[in-house]
Protein backbone atom coordinates (compact mmCIF):
# COMPACT_ATOMS: atom_id res chain seq x y z
CA UNK A 1 0.00 0.00 0.00
CA UNK A 2 1.61 2.96 -0.71
CA UNK A 3 -0.10 6.77 -0.36
CA UNK A 4 1.09 9.85 -3.07
CA UNK A 5 -0.16 13.18 -3.12
CA UNK A 6 -0.46 16.25 -5.55
CA UNK A 7 -0.71 19.55 -4.54
CA UNK A 8 -4.02 19.80 -3.22
CA UNK A 9 -3.58 18.53 0.61
CA UNK A 10 0.15 18.01 1.15
CA UNK A 11 -0.68 18.28 5.16
CA UNK A 12 -3.78 16.02 5.18
CA UNK A 13 -2.04 13.45 2.60
CA UNK A 14 0.95 13.56 5.35
CA UNK A 15 -1.84 12.67 8.55
CA UNK A 16 -3.37 10.45 6.86
CA UNK A 17 -0.28 8.22 5.81
CA UNK A 18 0.64 8.90 9.60
CA UNK A 19 -2.89 7.65 10.53
CA UNK A 20 -2.24 4.05 7.87
CA UNK A 21 1.16 3.98 9.22
CA UNK A 22 3.55 4.38 5.93
CA UNK A 23 5.75 7.15 4.87
CA UNK A 24 4.13 8.93 1.82
CA UNK A 25 4.97 7.80 -1.87
CA UNK A 26 8.08 9.90 -3.30
CA UNK A 27 6.53 11.77 -5.95
CA UNK A 28 6.92 14.89 -7.50
CA UNK A 29 4.02 17.32 -8.97
CA UNK A 30 5.18 20.70 -10.18
CA UNK A 31 5.33 22.23 -13.18
CA UNK A 32 7.36 23.33 -16.38
CA UNK A 33 7.98 26.83 -17.08
CA UNK A 34 4.98 27.72 -19.12
CA UNK A 35 2.81 25.86 -16.68
CA UNK A 36 2.46 22.47 -18.04
CA UNK A 37 1.98 20.45 -14.81
CA UNK A 38 5.23 17.92 -14.30
CA UNK A 39 4.82 14.60 -12.46
CA UNK A 40 8.00 12.70 -11.08
CA UNK A 41 7.52 9.40 -9.46
CA UNK A 42 11.04 8.44 -7.78
CA UNK A 43 9.86 4.84 -6.85
CA UNK A 44 8.61 2.04 -8.00
CA UNK A 45 4.65 1.53 -7.77
CA UNK A 46 4.96 -1.65 -9.53
CA UNK A 47 2.04 -3.88 -8.45
CA UNK A 48 0.99 -1.92 -5.65
CA UNK A 49 -2.18 -0.75 -4.27
CA UNK A 50 -1.74 2.77 -4.50
CA UNK A 51 -4.03 5.85 -3.20
CA UNK A 52 -3.58 9.39 -4.34
CA UNK A 53 -4.95 12.03 -2.07
CA UNK A 54 -5.96 15.10 -4.04
CA UNK A 55 -9.05 17.45 -3.33
CA UNK A 56 -10.12 19.15 -6.52
CA UNK A 57 -10.38 22.36 -4.66
CA UNK A 58 -9.69 25.97 -5.86
CA UNK A 59 -7.66 26.31 -8.59
CA UNK A 60 -9.84 23.59 -9.40
CA UNK A 61 -9.06 22.87 -12.88
CA UNK A 62 -5.40 22.88 -12.03
CA UNK A 63 -5.84 20.45 -9.05
CA UNK A 64 -7.67 18.16 -11.15
CA UNK A 65 -5.58 17.66 -14.42
CA UNK A 66 -2.13 16.89 -11.23
CA UNK A 67 -4.75 14.18 -10.22
CA UNK A 68 -5.41 12.98 -14.05
CA UNK A 69 -1.70 13.41 -15.10
CA UNK A 70 -0.60 11.45 -11.94
CA UNK A 71 -3.40 8.84 -12.21
CA UNK A 72 -1.12 8.36 -15.87
CA UNK A 73 1.77 7.83 -14.62
CA UNK A 74 1.02 5.56 -11.95
CA UNK A 75 -0.75 3.48 -14.51
CA UNK A 76 1.79 3.31 -16.78
CA UNK A 77 4.56 2.45 -13.98
CA UNK A 78 1.82 -0.49 -13.42
CA UNK A 79 0.48 -0.07 -10.35
CA UNK A 80 -1.75 -2.87 -9.40
CA UNK A 81 -4.58 -0.47 -8.11
CA UNK A 82 -4.93 3.26 -8.47
CA UNK A 83 -7.64 4.48 -5.51
CA UNK A 84 -8.35 8.20 -5.90
CA UNK A 85 -8.81 10.47 -2.43
CA UNK A 86 -10.71 13.36 -2.79
CA UNK A 87 -12.20 14.70 -0.04
CA UNK A 88 -13.73 17.50 -1.40
CA UNK A 89 -15.23 16.56 -5.40
CA UNK A 90 -15.01 19.86 -7.22
CA UNK A 91 -17.90 20.64 -9.70
CA UNK A 92 -20.29 18.76 -7.64
CA UNK A 93 -22.85 21.46 -7.93
CA UNK A 94 -23.13 20.23 -11.98
CA UNK A 95 -24.59 17.84 -11.56
CA UNK A 96 -27.52 18.72 -13.57
CA UNK A 97 -28.75 20.74 -16.41
CA UNK A 98 -30.31 23.70 -14.35
CA UNK A 99 -31.17 25.09 -17.98
CA UNK A 100 -31.20 24.33 -21.56
CA UNK A 101 -27.70 23.35 -22.91
CA UNK A 102 -25.93 23.30 -19.51
CA UNK A 103 -22.79 20.97 -19.27
CA UNK A 104 -23.22 18.13 -16.61
CA UNK A 105 -19.53 18.58 -15.63
CA UNK A 106 -19.61 16.91 -12.68
CA UNK A 107 -20.18 13.72 -15.07
CA UNK A 108 -17.63 15.02 -17.39
CA UNK A 109 -15.06 14.75 -14.42
CA UNK A 110 -16.30 11.58 -13.43
CA UNK A 111 -15.03 9.99 -16.96
CA UNK A 112 -12.07 12.29 -16.89
CA UNK A 113 -10.50 9.73 -14.09
CA UNK A 114 -11.59 6.93 -15.14
CA UNK A 115 -10.48 7.38 -18.65
CA UNK A 116 -7.18 8.33 -16.94
CA UNK A 117 -7.02 4.89 -15.03
CA UNK A 118 -8.87 4.88 -11.69
CA UNK A 119 -9.65 1.73 -9.97
CA UNK A 120 -12.00 2.62 -6.89
CA UNK A 121 -13.12 6.51 -5.77
CA UNK A 122 -13.08 7.55 -2.09
CA UNK A 123 -14.76 11.26 -1.61
CA UNK A 124 -17.11 12.63 1.17
CA UNK A 125 -20.19 14.96 1.53
CA UNK A 126 -20.93 14.98 -2.19
CA UNK A 127 -23.06 17.83 -2.97
CA UNK A 128 -25.87 15.01 -4.67
CA UNK A 129 -25.42 11.59 -3.82
CA UNK A 130 -26.17 11.02 -7.22
CA UNK A 131 -22.96 11.67 -8.57
CA UNK A 132 -21.91 8.32 -6.89
CA UNK A 133 -23.94 7.05 -10.04
CA UNK A 134 -21.74 8.91 -12.41
CA UNK A 135 -19.11 6.81 -12.37
CA UNK A 136 -18.85 3.05 -13.03
CA UNK A 137 -15.90 2.10 -10.78
CA UNK A 138 -16.82 1.77 -6.65
CA UNK A 139 -17.15 5.09 -4.88
CA UNK A 140 -16.60 5.11 -1.01
CA UNK A 141 -18.82 8.05 0.04
CA UNK A 142 -17.89 8.95 3.68
CA UNK A 143 -19.75 11.75 5.43
CA UNK A 144 -18.19 13.78 7.91
CA UNK A 145 -21.42 14.41 9.81
CA UNK A 146 -20.41 12.15 12.72
CA UNK A 147 -17.28 14.03 13.00
CA UNK A 148 -18.89 17.56 13.08
CA UNK A 149 -21.63 15.96 15.68
CA UNK A 150 -18.40 14.71 17.99
CA UNK A 151 -17.30 18.35 18.25
CA UNK A 152 -20.48 19.72 19.10
CA UNK A 153 -21.14 16.85 21.93
CA UNK A 154 -18.67 17.77 23.53
CA UNK A 155 -19.06 21.48 23.72
CA UNK A 156 -22.05 20.97 25.88
CA UNK A 157 -24.42 23.86 23.94
CA UNK A 158 -27.58 22.96 25.71
CA UNK A 159 -30.90 23.40 23.95
CA UNK A 160 -30.25 22.84 20.36
CA UNK A 161 -31.95 23.35 17.09
CA UNK A 162 -30.39 21.93 13.72
CA UNK A 163 -31.26 23.90 11.27
CA UNK A 164 -30.74 23.33 7.27
CA UNK A 165 -30.03 26.34 4.89
CA UNK A 166 -32.12 24.69 2.59
CA UNK A 167 -34.19 21.76 1.44
CA UNK A 168 -31.54 19.95 -0.62
CA UNK A 169 -30.03 19.41 2.71
CA UNK A 170 -32.44 18.15 5.11
CA UNK A 171 -31.14 14.59 5.00
CA UNK A 172 -27.82 15.63 6.22
CA UNK A 173 -29.35 17.90 8.82
CA UNK A 174 -31.78 15.20 9.97
CA UNK A 175 -28.23 13.48 10.54
CA UNK A 176 -26.60 15.59 12.50
CA UNK A 177 -29.69 16.44 14.78
CA UNK A 178 -29.99 12.32 15.20
CA UNK A 179 -26.38 12.40 16.62
CA UNK A 180 -27.30 15.17 18.70
CA UNK A 181 -30.73 14.20 19.87
CA UNK A 182 -32.00 17.43 18.81
CA UNK A 183 -34.63 19.00 16.76
CA UNK A 184 -34.60 19.93 13.39
CA UNK A 185 -35.74 23.37 11.70
CA UNK A 186 -35.67 23.86 7.77
CA UNK A 187 -34.85 27.26 5.85
CA UNK A 188 -37.18 28.26 2.77
CA UNK A 189 -35.21 30.20 0.74
CA UNK A 190 -35.38 30.36 -3.11
CA UNK A 191 -31.94 31.26 -4.97
CA UNK A 192 -32.64 34.19 -7.86
CA UNK A 193 -28.74 33.78 -9.02
CA UNK A 194 -25.81 31.81 -8.30
CA UNK A 195 -24.15 32.78 -5.57
CA UNK A 196 -26.42 34.83 -4.35
CA UNK A 197 -29.15 33.17 -1.74
CA UNK A 198 -32.29 34.54 -0.15
CA UNK A 199 -33.53 34.04 2.78
CA UNK A 200 -37.81 32.99 3.05
CA UNK A 201 -38.96 31.79 6.44
CA UNK A 202 -37.93 29.06 9.13
CA UNK A 203 -39.86 26.00 9.30
CA UNK A 204 -39.68 25.04 12.80
CA UNK A 205 -39.13 26.47 16.29
CA UNK A 206 -35.96 27.79 17.24
CA UNK A 207 -36.54 30.70 19.58
CA UNK A 208 -34.50 30.42 23.01
CA UNK A 209 -32.49 27.84 21.33
CA UNK A 210 -28.85 27.39 19.98
CA UNK A 211 -29.11 27.05 16.69
CA UNK A 212 -26.95 24.68 14.60
CA UNK A 213 -26.85 25.49 10.46
CA UNK A 214 -25.19 22.72 8.90
CA UNK A 215 -24.20 22.46 5.46
CA UNK A 216 -21.88 20.42 2.78
CA UNK A 217 -20.04 23.37 0.97
CA UNK A 218 -19.45 26.88 2.34
CA UNK A 219 -18.80 28.65 -0.67
CA UNK A 220 -19.45 32.21 -0.87
CA UNK A 221 -21.21 31.59 2.33
CA UNK A 222 -24.28 33.80 1.50
CA UNK A 223 -26.66 31.11 2.17
CA UNK A 224 -24.98 30.42 5.53
CA UNK A 225 -24.60 34.06 7.08
CA UNK A 226 -28.22 35.12 5.78
CA UNK A 227 -29.53 32.14 7.68
CA UNK A 228 -27.92 32.92 10.17
CA UNK A 229 -29.38 36.59 10.35
CA UNK A 230 -32.95 34.87 9.75
CA UNK A 231 -32.23 32.71 12.89
CA UNK A 232 -31.24 35.44 15.11
CA UNK A 233 -33.94 37.49 13.97
CA UNK A 234 -36.61 34.32 14.71
CA UNK A 235 -35.03 34.79 18.29
CA UNK A 236 -32.79 32.06 18.44
CA UNK A 237 -30.18 32.10 21.18
CA UNK A 238 -26.84 31.95 19.49
CA UNK A 239 -25.92 30.73 16.16
CA UNK A 240 -23.16 27.93 14.82
CA UNK A 241 -22.75 26.30 11.57
CA UNK A 242 -20.64 23.84 10.59
CA UNK A 243 -20.14 22.24 6.56
CA UNK A 244 -17.72 19.74 5.72
CA UNK A 245 -15.98 21.45 2.84
CA UNK A 246 -14.41 25.10 3.00
CA UNK A 247 -14.37 26.65 -0.14
CA UNK A 248 -15.26 30.30 1.77
CA UNK A 249 -14.65 31.97 -2.18
CA UNK A 250 -15.31 35.73 -3.00
CA UNK A 251 -16.66 37.49 0.12
CA UNK A 252 -17.13 34.26 2.01
CA UNK A 253 -14.86 35.25 4.37
CA UNK A 254 -15.87 38.98 5.19
CA UNK A 255 -19.59 37.43 5.47
CA UNK A 256 -18.71 35.21 8.43
CA UNK A 257 -16.60 37.63 10.27
CA UNK A 258 -19.41 40.34 10.09
CA UNK A 259 -22.25 37.37 10.53
CA UNK A 260 -23.97 36.55 14.30
CA UNK A 261 -22.19 33.19 13.50
CA UNK A 262 -20.18 32.45 16.93
CA UNK A 263 -17.98 29.93 15.31
CA UNK A 264 -18.10 28.03 11.77
CA UNK A 265 -16.84 24.42 11.89
CA UNK A 266 -15.21 22.73 8.56
CA UNK A 267 -13.02 19.59 8.14
CA UNK A 268 -9.75 19.93 6.25
CA UNK A 269 -10.88 18.44 2.81
CA UNK A 270 -10.51 21.76 1.52
CA UNK A 271 -6.77 23.55 3.27
CA UNK A 272 -7.71 26.98 4.60
CA UNK A 273 -5.39 29.76 3.26
CA UNK A 274 -3.54 31.69 5.80
CA UNK A 275 -5.80 34.77 4.85
CA UNK A 276 -8.83 32.22 5.57
CA UNK A 277 -7.79 31.30 9.51
CA UNK A 278 -10.23 33.36 11.55
CA UNK A 279 -10.33 32.76 15.25
CA UNK A 280 -13.83 31.87 14.40
CA UNK A 281 -13.42 29.06 12.43
CA UNK A 282 -12.60 25.78 13.51
CA UNK A 283 -10.98 23.00 11.64
CA UNK A 284 -11.75 19.31 12.47
CA UNK A 285 -9.56 16.95 10.72
CA UNK A 286 -10.52 14.16 8.58
CA UNK A 287 -7.50 12.28 8.74
CA UNK A 288 -8.77 9.46 10.65
CA UNK A 289 -11.48 9.19 8.87
CA UNK A 290 -10.09 8.37 5.42
CA UNK A 291 -7.30 6.47 7.12
CA UNK A 292 -9.45 3.86 8.41
CA UNK A 293 -11.15 3.87 4.88
CA UNK A 294 -7.71 3.80 3.16
CA UNK B 1 -21.86 25.19 -39.27
CA UNK B 2 -21.12 27.32 -35.98
CA UNK B 3 -18.04 28.31 -34.33
CA UNK B 4 -17.76 28.43 -30.98
CA UNK B 5 -15.02 29.78 -29.20
CA UNK B 6 -13.76 29.75 -25.39
CA UNK B 7 -11.25 31.98 -23.76
CA UNK B 8 -7.70 31.27 -25.23
CA UNK B 9 -7.83 32.87 -28.69
CA UNK B 10 -11.00 35.25 -28.70
CA UNK B 11 -9.43 37.35 -32.03
CA UNK B 12 -8.32 34.34 -33.79
CA UNK B 13 -11.49 32.67 -33.26
CA UNK B 14 -13.50 35.69 -34.42
CA UNK B 15 -10.84 36.41 -37.43
CA UNK B 16 -11.59 32.17 -38.24
CA UNK B 17 -15.42 32.98 -38.11
CA UNK B 18 -14.86 35.96 -40.75
CA UNK B 19 -13.24 33.72 -43.31
CA UNK B 20 -15.56 31.16 -42.60
CA UNK B 21 -18.19 34.05 -43.22
CA UNK B 22 -19.95 33.27 -40.20
CA UNK B 23 -21.01 35.04 -36.69
CA UNK B 24 -19.03 33.74 -34.03
CA UNK B 25 -21.84 31.35 -31.79
CA UNK B 26 -23.45 32.84 -29.05
CA UNK B 27 -21.68 30.92 -26.13
CA UNK B 28 -20.15 32.36 -22.98
CA UNK B 29 -17.38 30.91 -21.04
CA UNK B 30 -16.39 32.61 -17.51
CA UNK B 31 -15.95 31.23 -13.99
CA UNK B 32 -17.66 30.75 -10.90
CA UNK B 33 -16.91 32.90 -7.52
CA UNK B 34 -14.68 29.86 -6.74
CA UNK B 35 -12.98 29.44 -10.07
CA UNK B 36 -14.91 26.48 -11.77
CA UNK B 37 -15.54 26.37 -15.08
CA UNK B 38 -19.01 27.69 -16.33
CA UNK B 39 -20.19 27.18 -19.84
CA UNK B 40 -23.73 29.03 -21.21
CA UNK B 41 -24.68 28.28 -24.73
CA UNK B 42 -27.37 31.17 -25.39
CA UNK B 43 -28.33 29.08 -28.89
CA UNK B 44 -29.32 26.17 -30.07
CA UNK B 45 -26.81 23.61 -31.78
CA UNK B 46 -29.23 20.96 -32.79
CA UNK B 47 -27.83 18.98 -35.84
CA UNK B 48 -24.87 21.37 -36.35
CA UNK B 49 -21.88 21.01 -37.18
CA UNK B 50 -19.96 22.85 -34.71
CA UNK B 51 -16.00 24.25 -34.28
CA UNK B 52 -14.50 24.98 -31.39
CA UNK B 53 -11.25 27.22 -31.75
CA UNK B 54 -9.45 26.73 -27.96
CA UNK B 55 -5.72 26.37 -27.66
CA UNK B 56 -4.56 24.98 -24.59
CA UNK B 57 -1.94 27.38 -24.09
CA UNK B 58 -0.84 29.21 -20.92
CA UNK B 59 -3.20 28.88 -18.28
CA UNK B 60 -3.30 25.43 -19.80
CA UNK B 61 -5.17 23.07 -17.41
CA UNK B 62 -7.36 26.17 -17.31
CA UNK B 63 -7.90 26.32 -21.15
CA UNK B 64 -7.73 22.21 -21.47
CA UNK B 65 -10.78 22.06 -19.18
CA UNK B 66 -12.81 24.92 -20.83
CA UNK B 67 -12.59 23.01 -24.02
CA UNK B 68 -13.50 20.26 -22.31
CA UNK B 69 -16.88 21.48 -20.51
CA UNK B 70 -17.97 23.04 -23.77
CA UNK B 71 -17.34 19.49 -25.86
CA UNK B 72 -19.51 18.28 -23.12
CA UNK B 73 -22.08 20.86 -23.19
CA UNK B 74 -22.05 20.80 -27.21
CA UNK B 75 -22.54 17.15 -27.06
CA UNK B 76 -25.44 16.94 -24.42
CA UNK B 77 -27.36 19.95 -26.58
CA UNK B 78 -26.80 17.55 -29.25
CA UNK B 79 -24.54 19.11 -31.72
CA UNK B 80 -24.73 16.57 -35.12
CA UNK B 81 -20.54 16.53 -34.84
CA UNK B 82 -17.54 18.29 -32.76
CA UNK B 83 -14.98 19.59 -34.58
CA UNK B 84 -12.24 20.83 -31.84
CA UNK B 85 -9.69 23.46 -33.18
CA UNK B 86 -6.81 23.41 -31.12
CA UNK B 87 -4.20 26.00 -32.95
CA UNK B 88 -1.74 25.42 -30.13
CA UNK B 89 -1.47 21.84 -28.48
CA UNK B 90 -0.77 21.64 -25.04
CA UNK B 91 1.33 18.87 -23.32
CA UNK B 92 2.56 18.00 -27.18
CA UNK B 93 6.47 17.90 -25.44
CA UNK B 94 5.11 15.30 -23.14
CA UNK B 95 4.64 12.38 -25.78
CA UNK B 96 6.56 9.30 -24.53
CA UNK B 97 8.56 8.13 -21.65
CA UNK B 98 11.92 10.18 -21.55
CA UNK B 99 12.46 8.52 -17.83
CA UNK B 100 10.90 5.09 -16.25
CA UNK B 101 7.47 6.09 -14.69
CA UNK B 102 7.15 9.53 -16.76
CA UNK B 103 3.54 10.28 -17.93
CA UNK B 104 2.11 10.17 -21.50
CA UNK B 105 0.01 13.45 -20.94
CA UNK B 106 0.15 14.21 -24.60
CA UNK B 107 -1.81 10.82 -25.11
CA UNK B 108 -3.92 11.86 -21.70
CA UNK B 109 -5.20 14.78 -23.51
CA UNK B 110 -6.04 13.36 -26.08
CA UNK B 111 -8.32 10.48 -24.32
CA UNK B 112 -9.67 13.56 -22.68
CA UNK B 113 -11.25 14.72 -25.45
CA UNK B 114 -12.48 12.14 -27.16
CA UNK B 115 -13.88 11.63 -23.85
CA UNK B 116 -15.12 14.57 -23.64
CA UNK B 117 -16.78 13.91 -26.89
CA UNK B 118 -15.01 15.24 -29.39
CA UNK B 119 -15.76 13.87 -33.47
CA UNK B 120 -12.40 15.39 -35.15
CA UNK B 121 -9.66 17.09 -34.60
CA UNK B 122 -7.33 19.90 -35.98
CA UNK B 123 -4.53 21.54 -34.72
CA UNK B 124 -1.08 23.03 -36.14
CA UNK B 125 2.49 21.63 -36.15
CA UNK B 126 2.23 19.10 -33.11
CA UNK B 127 5.60 19.21 -31.76
CA UNK B 128 5.46 15.13 -32.94
CA UNK B 129 3.39 13.70 -35.86
CA UNK B 130 2.86 10.73 -33.84
CA UNK B 131 0.41 12.56 -31.66
CA UNK B 132 -2.09 12.13 -34.24
CA UNK B 133 -1.76 8.65 -33.37
CA UNK B 134 -2.77 9.25 -30.00
CA UNK B 135 -6.32 10.41 -31.38
CA UNK B 136 -8.70 7.49 -32.76
CA UNK B 137 -10.77 10.38 -34.38
CA UNK B 138 -10.24 12.25 -37.03
CA UNK B 139 -6.51 14.45 -36.82
CA UNK B 140 -5.98 17.47 -39.84
CA UNK B 141 -2.72 18.47 -39.27
CA UNK B 142 -1.86 21.67 -40.58
CA UNK B 143 1.56 22.83 -41.38
CA UNK B 144 2.55 26.93 -40.20
CA UNK B 145 5.73 26.69 -43.12
CA UNK B 146 3.77 27.92 -45.97
CA UNK B 147 2.95 31.06 -43.85
CA UNK B 148 6.02 31.41 -42.47
CA UNK B 149 7.80 30.75 -45.93
CA UNK B 150 5.75 33.06 -47.91
CA UNK B 151 6.60 36.05 -44.93
CA UNK B 152 10.55 35.29 -45.61
CA UNK B 153 10.02 35.38 -49.59
CA UNK B 154 8.34 39.02 -49.67
CA UNK B 155 11.44 40.16 -47.44
CA UNK B 156 13.68 39.18 -50.38
CA UNK B 157 16.82 38.56 -47.91
CA UNK B 158 19.72 37.37 -50.21
CA UNK B 159 21.92 34.29 -49.50
CA UNK B 160 19.84 32.95 -46.93
CA UNK B 161 19.77 29.09 -44.98
CA UNK B 162 17.64 27.43 -43.01
CA UNK B 163 18.85 25.92 -39.67
CA UNK B 164 17.03 23.59 -37.09
CA UNK B 165 17.80 24.13 -34.04
CA UNK B 166 18.07 20.68 -33.26
CA UNK B 167 17.84 17.15 -34.98
CA UNK B 168 14.12 16.80 -33.85
CA UNK B 169 13.28 19.81 -36.01
CA UNK B 170 15.30 18.46 -39.05
CA UNK B 171 12.03 17.58 -41.42
CA UNK B 172 10.01 21.19 -40.94
CA UNK B 173 13.71 23.30 -41.27
CA UNK B 174 14.01 21.04 -45.12
CA UNK B 175 10.46 22.11 -45.68
CA UNK B 176 11.06 25.47 -45.06
CA UNK B 177 14.33 25.56 -47.24
CA UNK B 178 12.16 24.19 -49.96
CA UNK B 179 10.02 27.30 -49.92
CA UNK B 180 13.02 29.40 -49.64
CA UNK B 181 15.43 27.23 -52.64
CA UNK B 182 17.80 27.68 -49.75
CA UNK B 183 20.27 25.43 -48.30
CA UNK B 184 20.21 23.83 -44.88
CA UNK B 185 22.04 23.40 -41.27
CA UNK B 186 21.32 22.02 -38.26
CA UNK B 187 22.68 22.63 -35.09
CA UNK B 188 24.27 19.68 -33.25
CA UNK B 189 23.07 20.29 -29.30
CA UNK B 190 22.58 18.30 -26.30
CA UNK B 191 20.24 19.23 -23.60
CA UNK B 192 21.20 18.34 -20.08
CA UNK B 193 17.88 19.39 -18.27
CA UNK B 194 14.26 20.41 -19.47
CA UNK B 195 13.69 24.48 -20.35
CA UNK B 196 17.91 24.45 -20.90
CA UNK B 197 19.71 23.96 -24.29
CA UNK B 198 23.62 23.77 -24.54
CA UNK B 199 24.44 24.59 -28.79
CA UNK B 200 27.12 22.09 -29.72
CA UNK B 201 28.31 22.93 -33.26
CA UNK B 202 27.10 23.71 -37.01
CA UNK B 203 26.16 21.24 -39.60
CA UNK B 204 26.08 22.68 -42.91
CA UNK B 205 27.70 26.43 -44.20
CA UNK B 206 26.42 29.68 -42.70
CA UNK B 207 29.41 32.03 -43.32
CA UNK B 208 28.11 34.81 -45.18
CA UNK B 209 24.52 33.79 -45.24
CA UNK B 210 21.60 35.10 -43.40
CA UNK B 211 20.22 32.07 -41.21
CA UNK B 212 17.07 31.69 -40.45
CA UNK B 213 16.16 29.72 -37.15
CA UNK B 214 13.09 27.27 -37.54
CA UNK B 215 11.28 25.59 -34.58
CA UNK B 216 8.02 24.55 -33.70
CA UNK B 217 7.29 25.70 -30.31
CA UNK B 218 9.55 28.68 -28.86
CA UNK B 219 8.94 28.05 -24.93
CA UNK B 220 11.81 29.84 -22.76
CA UNK B 221 13.55 30.82 -26.33
CA UNK B 222 17.10 29.28 -25.11
CA UNK B 223 17.40 26.89 -27.90
CA UNK B 224 16.51 29.65 -30.33
CA UNK B 225 18.95 32.63 -28.94
CA UNK B 226 21.94 30.18 -28.18
CA UNK B 227 21.67 29.60 -31.82
CA UNK B 228 21.63 32.86 -33.05
CA UNK B 229 24.84 33.14 -30.83
CA UNK B 230 26.44 29.98 -32.58
CA UNK B 231 25.55 31.30 -36.12
CA UNK B 232 26.99 34.53 -35.56
CA UNK B 233 29.98 33.07 -34.09
CA UNK B 234 30.08 30.71 -37.14
CA UNK B 235 29.90 33.68 -39.22
CA UNK B 236 26.37 34.20 -40.74
CA UNK B 237 25.97 38.06 -41.32
CA UNK B 238 22.04 38.23 -39.93
CA UNK B 239 19.92 35.94 -38.01
CA UNK B 240 15.34 35.57 -38.37
CA UNK B 241 14.15 32.95 -36.15
CA UNK B 242 10.50 31.63 -36.62
CA UNK B 243 8.53 29.23 -35.18
CA UNK B 244 4.51 28.42 -35.02
CA UNK B 245 3.34 28.63 -31.47
CA UNK B 246 5.11 31.47 -29.30
CA UNK B 247 4.92 30.16 -25.40
CA UNK B 248 7.49 32.34 -24.59
CA UNK B 249 7.57 31.82 -21.20
CA UNK B 250 9.70 32.43 -18.30
CA UNK B 251 13.22 34.17 -19.46
CA UNK B 252 11.82 34.17 -23.23
CA UNK B 253 11.22 37.88 -23.93
CA UNK B 254 14.75 39.08 -22.21
CA UNK B 255 16.45 36.47 -23.90
CA UNK B 256 14.86 37.21 -27.43
CA UNK B 257 15.74 41.37 -26.60
CA UNK B 258 19.25 41.12 -26.03
CA UNK B 259 19.50 38.60 -28.49
CA UNK B 260 21.04 38.66 -31.72
CA UNK B 261 17.83 37.78 -33.60
CA UNK B 262 16.69 40.51 -35.60
CA UNK B 263 13.67 39.47 -36.17
CA UNK B 264 11.33 36.73 -34.35
CA UNK B 265 8.06 35.72 -36.66
CA UNK B 266 5.66 33.69 -34.82
CA UNK B 267 1.47 32.98 -35.38
CA UNK B 268 -0.97 33.45 -33.41
CA UNK B 269 -2.00 30.14 -32.35
CA UNK B 270 -1.19 31.53 -29.27
CA UNK B 271 -2.23 35.05 -28.81
CA UNK B 272 0.47 37.83 -27.03
CA UNK B 273 0.31 39.00 -23.94
CA UNK B 274 0.70 42.49 -24.08
CA UNK B 275 4.16 42.83 -22.31
CA UNK B 276 5.61 39.89 -24.89
CA UNK B 277 4.56 42.44 -28.00
CA UNK B 278 8.48 43.43 -28.73
CA UNK B 279 9.01 44.90 -31.91
CA UNK B 280 11.16 42.82 -33.33
CA UNK B 281 8.35 39.80 -33.29
CA UNK B 282 6.05 40.19 -35.85
CA UNK B 283 2.61 37.75 -35.78
CA UNK B 284 1.45 36.26 -38.61
CA UNK B 285 -2.66 34.72 -38.65
CA UNK B 286 -3.63 31.10 -39.03
CA UNK B 287 -6.76 32.03 -39.51
CA UNK B 288 -6.84 31.96 -43.03
CA UNK B 289 -5.31 28.17 -43.25
CA UNK B 290 -7.54 27.22 -40.06
CA UNK B 291 -10.67 28.60 -42.07
CA UNK B 292 -10.13 26.64 -45.12
CA UNK B 293 -9.36 23.41 -43.36
CA UNK B 294 -12.87 24.09 -41.95
N1 LIG C 1 -19.06 26.47 -8.64
C1 LIG C 1 -20.29 26.97 -8.51
N2 LIG C 1 -20.52 28.09 -7.80
C2 LIG C 1 -21.76 28.58 -7.67
N3 LIG C 1 -22.85 28.04 -8.22
C3 LIG C 1 -22.67 26.92 -8.94
C4 LIG C 1 -21.40 26.32 -9.11
N4 LIG C 1 -21.55 25.22 -9.88
C5 LIG C 1 -22.85 25.14 -10.18
N5 LIG C 1 -23.54 26.16 -9.63
C6 LIG C 1 -24.97 26.45 -9.69
O1 LIG C 1 -25.55 25.97 -8.50
C7 LIG C 1 -26.85 25.48 -8.77
C8 LIG C 1 -26.96 24.08 -8.24
O2 LIG C 1 -26.81 24.13 -6.87
P1 LIG C 1 -27.85 23.34 -5.96
O3 LIG C 1 -29.21 23.80 -6.38
O4 LIG C 1 -27.48 23.69 -4.56
O5 LIG C 1 -27.62 21.86 -6.28
C9 LIG C 1 -27.05 25.54 -10.26
O6 LIG C 1 -27.79 26.69 -10.56
C10 LIG C 1 -25.67 25.71 -10.80
O7 LIG C 1 -25.64 26.47 -11.99
N1 LIG D 1 6.18 21.97 -20.92
C1 LIG D 1 7.47 21.59 -20.99
N2 LIG D 1 8.46 22.47 -20.85
C2 LIG D 1 9.76 22.09 -20.92
N3 LIG D 1 10.15 20.84 -21.13
C3 LIG D 1 9.18 19.91 -21.29
C4 LIG D 1 7.80 20.24 -21.23
N4 LIG D 1 7.10 19.11 -21.42
C5 LIG D 1 8.00 18.12 -21.58
N5 LIG D 1 9.24 18.60 -21.49
C6 LIG D 1 10.50 17.85 -21.60
O1 LIG D 1 10.96 18.03 -22.92
C7 LIG D 1 11.62 16.87 -23.34
C8 LIG D 1 11.04 16.44 -24.65
O2 LIG D 1 11.30 17.43 -25.60
P1 LIG D 1 11.87 17.01 -27.02
O3 LIG D 1 13.11 16.19 -26.72
O4 LIG D 1 12.15 18.29 -27.71
O5 LIG D 1 10.77 16.18 -27.66
C9 LIG D 1 11.44 15.83 -22.25
O6 LIG D 1 12.62 15.78 -21.50
C10 LIG D 1 10.32 16.38 -21.43
O7 LIG D 1 10.45 16.01 -20.07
Amino acid sequence: LKIFSCNANPKLAADIAEHVGVTLGDGDVSSFSDGETRVTLNESVRGDDVYVIQSTSEPVNHHLMELLVMIDALKRASAKTINVVTPYYGYARQDRKTRARDPITAKLVANLIETAGADRMITMDLHATQIQGFFDIPVDHLLGVPILAEYFQSKHLGDVVVVSPDHGGVTRARKLAEFLKAPLAIIDKRRTQPNVAEVMHIIGKVEQRTAIIIDDIIDTAGTMTQAANALVEHGARDVYACGTHAVLSGPAIERIQQSHIRELVVTDSIPLDKEKRLDKIKVLSVAPLIGEAI
